[in-house]
C-alpha cells in the first residue's frame, strides 16, 4: 500500500488592477489574471478590466460595500485559501496597487498560514492615475518634495487627522463621504484657505471628471457638481492656491491641454 | 499664390517605464512607446525596457549622471521640443511614475510654452514595486495608515528633514548616497533606532537585492554589503522594529515565502 500523493498546492496572486482603464494593467498583471483558474475580484473593478479574465475562468465578485451584499473580510480570506489550497492559482484582483490601502497584509498572513506562496504584482495608484488626469506631477522641485498618500475613511483605525506640511503633496483617498472633516481638519491643521483642491473622480474610466476648488468651500463646491461621485481622489499642494473662487470641472481628455492651474 | 500649410505639429508623452522589469510597464506604456517617433530615455531605463523600444524608432540617452555626460535638465527640454516641432511623436521614457521625483513639471512647462500637447502615462513607481519585492504592503491597517514617498538627494531644494511619524510607511528614493544624514536625520527626529529599515535595490530587474537592517547602524551594515548599490529604496515604517541587529540580505525571487519580519 503506496501513501497517497498530497494534494497539488495553488498558489495566490494579489493584483492590481490600477485605476480602471483596461492599458492601465501592467503587462504581469495581464498575463497573472490570464493564468488564473479563479479570480476574487473586488467590487469597484470596471468592466472593461473584468473583460481581461477569459470566460472559462471562474470569478467572484467579493470585497466590501456599504450596505447589503458586504463580504467580511475574514470570509473574503477564507475563500481566497480554500481555493488555493484545493490546487488553484486564485488571483485576487484589487484596484490600484495591492501594496495601498487594499488589507493586503491581512491576505497576506492568511495566505501564509495555510503554506500557500502568495506574490504581489504591482499596479497603478489612484494618485499616480490623477495626476495623469490632471496633466501635472505629484512633486515638483520648489514646489513639493514630498508625496504623503493618506486615506480619510479608516475611523476604526484610529489615523490621524491629515495636515498639509511645507513641500508637501497630499493625495487623499475615499474622501468622497468625508468632505466636511476633511476640510475642518486640514483648516485647524493650518492649511491655508485658498488651498487649490483638485478632485478626481474615476480617474482614467469614461466617466472621468476633474473638479477644483479652494480647500474652505471644497465639501459644498463638490456636492453642487455631477459627477461627483465615488471613487474620488483628492489632491491639494501645500502653497498652490486656486486660481478661482468658483469651483470648476471639466471633463477627463486624454490629452490635457494647458490649464490654467499650471 | 496660397499660403503654405503650417508644418505638422508633434506631441510628447511622458510615459512612465516603472522599476525596470519589461512586463511592469503598462499596456498603455507600451502601446505609446511602440508608437514612437523618438525616444528620449533616462540612463536608469534598463536594457529589457529599451528592447521593448522597435528598431526603426531613434533613440537618445539623455537625464542627469553623476560625472561625465551629464545633459542639463534645460537641454533635454529643448531637444524634447524641437522634435515635437518638427512633427514627431516624442516619447520622454522616465524610471518609474512620471508624476514622482521625474522633474516632470519642467518638462510639460516647456512642451506648454511652446504650444505642444503633453500626456502622462503612467507608471509603477519604486515604492509599489518594492512593496512587491519584500511580499508586504505598504500600508496596513492598524500599523501604517499613511504612506510618505521622499528623497533625501535634493539639497538644493531645501528638502526638510524626513521624520517617521506614528501610522506612517516612510518610502525614501534616491538616499543611497546619504545613509548617514538619513540615519542621523531620522534618529533626531526621534524614530525608535530599532525601526527595521528595508533597502531593496535594482527592484524587479535581476540584480534585485533585499537588506535589511535595525535603523542604527544601517549606514555601516548597508555599505558592508555586496549588491547594495543604486538605484535603492528605503523603507521604514513606524512601530515595525527589525527581528535582529545584524544585516539581512537575500536576492529577489518573484514567489516570496513567508519571511520572518512579516
Amino acid at each position: 500500500m503506496t501513501a497517497p500523493f498530497p494534494p497539488p498546492r495553488g498558489r495566490i496572486s494579489l493584483v492590481g488592477a490600477g485605476p480602471g482603464a483596461a492599458d492601465l494593467l501592467t503587462l504581469r498583471a495581464l498575463r497573472t489574471l490570464q493564468s488564473a483558474d479563479v479570480v476574487l475580484h473586488d467590487r469597484l473593478i470596471t468592466e472593461e478590466v473584468l473583460a481581461l479574465i477569459p470566460p472559462s475562468t471562474r470569478r467572484i465578485a467579493v470585497g466590501k460595500e456599504v450596505g447589503a451584499n458586504a463580504w467580511p473580510q475574514a470570509r473574503i480570506e477564507a475563500l481566497m485559501v480554500a481555493q488555493a489550497l484545493s490546487g488553484a492559482h486564485v488571483v485576487r484582483l484589487k484596484s490600484g496597487d495591492p501594496a495601498i490601502f487594499a488589507r493586503a497584509a491581512e491576505e497576506i498572513a492568511a495566505a501564509r498560514a495555510a503554506g500557500l506562496e502568495v506574490q504581489i504584482v504591482p499596479g497603478i495608484t489612484a494618485a499616480s492615475a490623477a495626476s495623469a488626469s490632471l496633466g501635472r506631477p505629484l512633486t515638483t522641485r520648489g514646489v513639493a518634495q514630498r508625496l504623503v498618500i493618506a486615506t480619510a475613511t479608516d475611523e476604526a483605525d484610529g489615523a490621524l487627522p491629515e495636515s498639509l506640511p511645507r513641500g508637501t503633496t497630499l493625495a487623499l483617498y475615499m474622501g468622497t463621504r468625508k468632505l466636511e472633516a476633511l476640510e475642518a481638519g486640514l483648516l485647524a491643521s493650518g492649511a491655508h484657505p485658498a488651498t487649490e483642491v483638485s478632485a478626481v473622480c474615476h480617474a482614467s474610466q469614461a466617466g472621468e471628471r476633474v473638479f477644483t476648488s479652494p480647500l474652505r468651500g471644497m465639501t459644498e463646491a463638490f456636492r453642487a457638481q455631477k459627477g461627483f461621485a465615488a471613487p474620488c481622489v483628492l489632491i491639494l499642494t501645500e502653497g498652490v492656491y486656486a486660481a478661482q473662487s468658483s469651483p470648476r470641472s471639466r471633463t477627463g481628455a486624454e490629452w490635457v491641454k494647458a490649464p490654467t492651474e499650471m
